[in-house]
């Protein structure tokens, strides 16, 4: 069985890199402290024997060797960057209880029939470079490679340049390695496990979410003579939408209605002045599809009043749309028989967030692993899960992970 | 009479200094631009004779001197400094109608009876250094000459520091020298004029106003799995209290009262983060100073049930308050006096914008000129009055001067 400590001493050298004011981490995607990140799992893949490969959108694949060189893959992994404030196990935990699972075989010499590869996709957070899931959206053909390069982040560096600034322009070919499985641990971002008491999460899909780009234009004036109903102001009508979508959230029952306005920016602030131009990011999500189109539409009204009212232009732009995910049948069953084995208290469940594992599925049958973390909290420095609770965790990761590569 | 060509000429001229694309200027308080406006007018003054003295807080005074230069001497002018999307006229105007006025009197070899003061007061706008009028407002003993010194910009450089970044940091005493009479014209910034086609606004009195820093405090978490209800947004409790203040705003009959969100942050901001602190200012104005404590009073009211509502921690501060302001009659009466006797439409109005005239009047008996400015828009590029409209309001403002000066 996993070493929790080991795991544990992982996780806290990561967090060493690229550390946050409080007790998180700041890597965001091909910066310096994301490369830095990506070297120390290199040297930890190096003392195993991992073979290392990183493909033209610089995801990194790290090979250990099968019974049947032959046969296609198992992958096993997740991402290293983070939040501009995020935790210390958003991701990491993922790579490094995957890199904890082949230390594990080690120890014990068991060698699989199909050959293991740990991965590191690039800019999961979508934080740097929108959308999330970018790369492994590519590695699945979702993505043109050329187009993933090409985006942007909000200083105007492409995808591309911060690969080469960083060296991780590497040569492989986008789409290789073919993957015969591929698992993912994640914290579960939420508190349906910490409130359930429940050590494991077999989730076996991920919500629908979409993505927005948002340009209010009205015009600025002067906040002290211009009379209220002259005014055209954009931040006004932003903050109606925000508030009136808010609202619609709130009020579903179910609670599967996710609304969130994440990034908002006035054009040429003055304290002085009227709001002439706001850009804000709106994040919808369902577990439905034709929900998630319904709040689509309901947001387009929002919008189209709010503009109206405060006689201000409203454009939104779908910038990304990831529907609804159904994982691998075999996979989660893995995952379930996994935990199952080991007595742990478990529930099957949905993904509330996107993760590699969605585009992944595209191209190889996946499943995913959950485990609590405190407060459901993440995306924030606090974001906490216990040495035991990931340790629990890397254990059903890595039984699943031997079950499919023996299958 | 006045020149309105050559006034033009000088406004396009002070115009190419920190042109914006637009065609309006960039030119924040004690920046290159800014230094390179006042030079510009430093050497037009020279072409007069006029002498310039600097005090300690950077506000110019150019003086002409009089038949009787025992005496206290009357001011005109205004502030150089503009938004950082600003336009041609604000600020500008008054100075440049003031060298006009003093150019006319060249033109037709006038002395008065008192010496004459062009003053340019430092950063009147607000925008980058918190309050606005701060310079004039220190000339007039509201402010301590340290604590305006220390001031800072939002990148932590102070008044100070730019003072002497620019060679602004003059030796003369605030509050030197002591004025018997203050003018300042400027564009009105509202629509009344214009709709009214009117050529002159009699300036009695200037609406109070007041400045906040808001501070909302909920908790960071992740966009797609953290439950609505869970969720303490920081930004969902700022829309809802912006949104409640503008429909407060909206529904008085009056129209008198005024409430502008002109900056708002995310902390930390990204598309998939709940955000989890903002700061916003808020600029409330009303012309009735119980109005004004009503008003507050329920912008507190409106922002701890925002507050409330999403789990937020809801902090404000109150930066600045600029009471309402009645002129001096005497000098009411001068501008009102000269605008009769040209024949020019003119209505007595209050303003809705801090001046720098607000402080002045403390200390010495002041009016002001308003003229129309095209829709009402200022603080915004497209900002503009026509040539015969800045030369009418400059040709009263040169008539008042000489009659106040000769009093
Ligand atoms: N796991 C995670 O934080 N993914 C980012 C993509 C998303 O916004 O759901
Ligand atoms: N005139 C002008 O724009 N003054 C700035 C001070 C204010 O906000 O009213």
């Amino acid at each position: 069985s996993i070493d929790e400590q080991r795991l544990w001493d992982s996780l806290m050298a990561m967090a060493e890199i690229g550390p946050s004011p409080n007790g998180g981490s700041h890597r965001l995607a091909l910066t310096d402290e994301d490369a830095a990140g990506r070297h120390l799992l290199i040297e930890w893949g190096q003392a195993l024997g991992l073979a290392l490969r990183v493909d033209r959108v610089g995801n990194m694949f790290l090979r250990r060797a099968g019974k049947r060189d032959d046969l296609d893959p198992i992958g096993v992994g997740s991402h290293l960057d983070t939040q501009p404030k995020g935790g210390r196990f958003d991701g990491v935990l993922g790579v490094l209880a995957g890199l904890e699972a082949l230390r594990t075989l080690d120890d014990h010499g068991v060698v699989t029939q199909r050959p293991l590869e740990l991965v590191v996709w690039t800019n999961e957070e979508g934080s740097r470079f929108a959308p999330a899931m970018v790369a492994s959206g590519t590695y699945a053909g979702v993505f043109s490679v050329d187009s993933t390069l090409a985006r942007r982040d909000r200083d105007g560096v492409s995808l591309g340049e911060a690969l080469t600034a960083t060296g991780f322009n590497g040569e492989m070919a986008v789409g290789e390695p073919r993957l015969a499985g591929f698992l993912e641990l994640h914290i579960e971002q939420g508190p349906v496990l910490e409130e359930n008491h429940e050590a494991i999460g077999v989730v076996t899909g991920v919500q629908g979410m979409r993505w927005f780009d948002v340009t209010l234009r009205g015009q600025s004036s002067h906040a002290g003579p211009t009379p209220m109903r002259y005014r055209r102001d954009a931040l006004a009508a932003a903050a109606r939408c925000i508030d009136r979508l808010q609202a619609h959230a709130l009020a579903d029952p179910s609670g599967d209605t996710k609304v969130t306005c994440g990034t908002l920016e006035i054009d040429a602030a003055s304290r002085n002045v009227v709001p002439g131009e706001v850009r804000l990011s709106l994040d919808l999500r369902h577990i439905d599809e034709g929900e998630l189109d319904a709040l689509e539409a309901r947001f387009e009204e929002e919008l189209a009043a709010a503009g109206e009212a405060f006689g201000v232009e409203a454009k939104s732009e779908r910038i990304w749309a990831s529907p609804v995910v159904s994982f691998d049948a075999g996979c989660v069953d893995a995952v379930e028989g996994a935990a199952k084995a080991r007595g742990m208290a478990y529930r099957r469940m949905l993904s509330g967030a996107g993760h590699d594992a969605v585009y992944v599925s595209r191209v190889a049958p996946t499943a995913m692993v959950f485990i609590p973390c405190r407060d459901g909290i993440s995306h924030n420095e606090v974001e906490y899960s216990s040495p035991e609770q990931c340790a629990l965790g890397a254990q059903v990761l890595c039984d699943a992970l031997v079950e499919l590569a023996n299958r």
